[in-house]
């Protein structure tokens, strides 16, 4: 059984309001030194076998399930 | 300048909807080799500074403003 992560970010460039009402959060709290805010998503799923074809399934997944394409990138990381 | 991540999970043992519907998700595209879906969320700041007070305050933030402690739990990741 394999884990898998997947992350996925809004592309650079598409506004991130989620990651914008938390920068607010911070200023509130006064936290001055943190900037920069972007939220995104994590997946996490395990694979029971890892193949050329389940590779090929969990990039399907990315692009069709778990990002929209158009406006998210994703990473995927194996552990 | 540095970057932090910030991964929230749901604590094991608490029912993860989205992850649910993920899995449903993927069943319907047929891949059976992909299980035990969680989804949380990956949040990504800048950090102007790296001294033991901003340290605290990350640490402040993760449990006052991104995640719900009774819940979820959260790992700081600094590259």
């Amino acid at each position: 059984m394999k884990k898998v992560q997947v992350l996925v970010r809004l592309k650079p460039g598409v506004l991130d309001v989620q990651g914008k009402a938390v920068e607010h959060g911070i200023a509130d709290m006064g936290f001055e030194s943190i900037s920069g805010v972007r939220v995104g998503k994590l997946i996490e799923l395990e694979v029971s076998q890892d193949t050329e074809e389940s590779r090929k399934q969990i990039d399907e997944l990315c692009t069709k399930l778990l990002s929209n394409p158009i406006i998210e990138d994703y990473e995927i990381r194996e552990s």
